[in-house]
């Protein structure tokens, strides 16, 4: 199984079935196609349409069959891995688990726009700002630190359904921009975003974040370099 | 089972699992929301947090336990009705259903907010000037029409993985855009409109929202009255 990923410091919808398939344990070779351009004609564009007709990475590669989307991905692994348990095993846990992601999925358009992930970036004053500016962020972080808390509580912690699942993947790129930009929250939070962050998966998709040093104007809104 | 719907007029993402609950002939009961306004005080809103945290439509509740999100329903009826074969049955064909629902699901942003769904409009004109100026949405319309003319000729009709799956249920309120904004597709394309405009659920749906008379200014860019 091939992996098709953009540039691990920035694209946070890469990071979700990587930090999966290495929590999981599940072999696979990640092919890393640099962001240069996200124009027709761009190296990445090019390179990607031998792959996928949709456009985006991630992409997974199985047996020469291509899987587009992370939601879709997610639930392929689920299926061929079913010893994993990706989902939450009990029929309401995971139907809850679904709910998320797939919330995730197509909101929290406001944080994803104004607080891009960026994993090696500090900008504590950015995420102030915009905090102050953006109603709509706000908005989105107050419906993230209810849902967290909500579940944390119901499931007994350490992540969002007791044990690892496809959830705490899909939501750790927004724990990397809540670090990056500072954004306060409460401490039971906190603590979760602290077992996020110390996740193998996660320090591992990190690591490689920071080995990039490749600053890409089009994905930096606040940075002039790196 | 009921399932909480907004106006069957706009709501294309309410319009998903209420085709799918039809076709599949699974009894359930529809709980309407009309949309007053999407204000934390309105009265859609304060209404629809008594059964989701998320705020939005479409919410399936069973049995007292509430499954939000288009996608999370889906999995959810296919999991709970699996003799309705509400995903493709073939291993593969299941997998990239899932891509093509959840390319949906979260993309086709430029289609989406330059011609909502309005199913008893007819804007042709604004159809042709929104393609003429607006070359995201052009993108938009040929990756439908590519998946779709792969998909049909791939699983060979009548519908997108041959007989009616999730894949249909999420591309309906879609099909009702091309209609409503006249949008010039092949004819392959056109007779899959058809065919998709013929579905007992989505004809059901479209006589539902020709029914409703509800004219809502803060979802109606084009028009000025019905
Ligand atoms: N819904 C897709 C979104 C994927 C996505 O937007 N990927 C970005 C990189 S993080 C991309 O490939 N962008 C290219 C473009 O927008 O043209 C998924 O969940 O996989
Ligand atoms: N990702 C959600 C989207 C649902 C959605 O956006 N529903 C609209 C009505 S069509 C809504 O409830 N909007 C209220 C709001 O945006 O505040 C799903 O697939 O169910």
């Amino acid at each position: 199984m091939q992996l098709f990923i953009g540039n691990k410091n920035y694209s946070s919808w890469s990071m979700r079935p990587w930090v999966l398939l290495r929590q999981a344990e599940i072999p696979f070779a990640e092919v890393m196609l640099r962001f240069d351009a996200f124009t027709p004609d761009s190296k990445f564009k090019t390179e990607l349409a031998r792959h996928s007709p949709a456009g985006r990475v991630p992409v997974l590669v199985d047996d020469g069959f291509a899987v587009w989307d992370t939601l879709a991905i997610a639930e392929y692994l689920a299926e061929k891995y079913p010893d994993r348990q990706l989902w939450p095993v009990e029929r309401q846990a995971r139907a809850r688990a679904r709910s998320v992601c797939a919330e995730m999925h197509a909101g929290f358009g406001a944080l994803r726009s104004h607080l891009p992930m960026n994993i090696e970036a500090a900008l504590p004053e950015i995420g102030q700002r915009v905090l102050r500016e953006q109603a709509a962020v706000r908005a989105d972080v107050d419906r993230l630190v209810q849902m967290w808390s909500e579940l944390l509580v119901a499931h007994g912690g350490p992540l969002l359904f007791g044990k690892f699942s496809i959830a705490d993947a899909f939501f750790a790129p927004v724990v990397k921009r809540l670090v990056s930009y500072a954004v306060p929250v409460p401490a039971a939070i906190a603590a979760y975003i602290e077992r996020v962050q110390a996740l193998p998966g996660v320090l591992a998709w990190s690591e490689g974040a920071l080995a990039e040093h490749d600053f890409l104007d089009f994905e930096e809104p606040y940075r002039t370099c790196a």
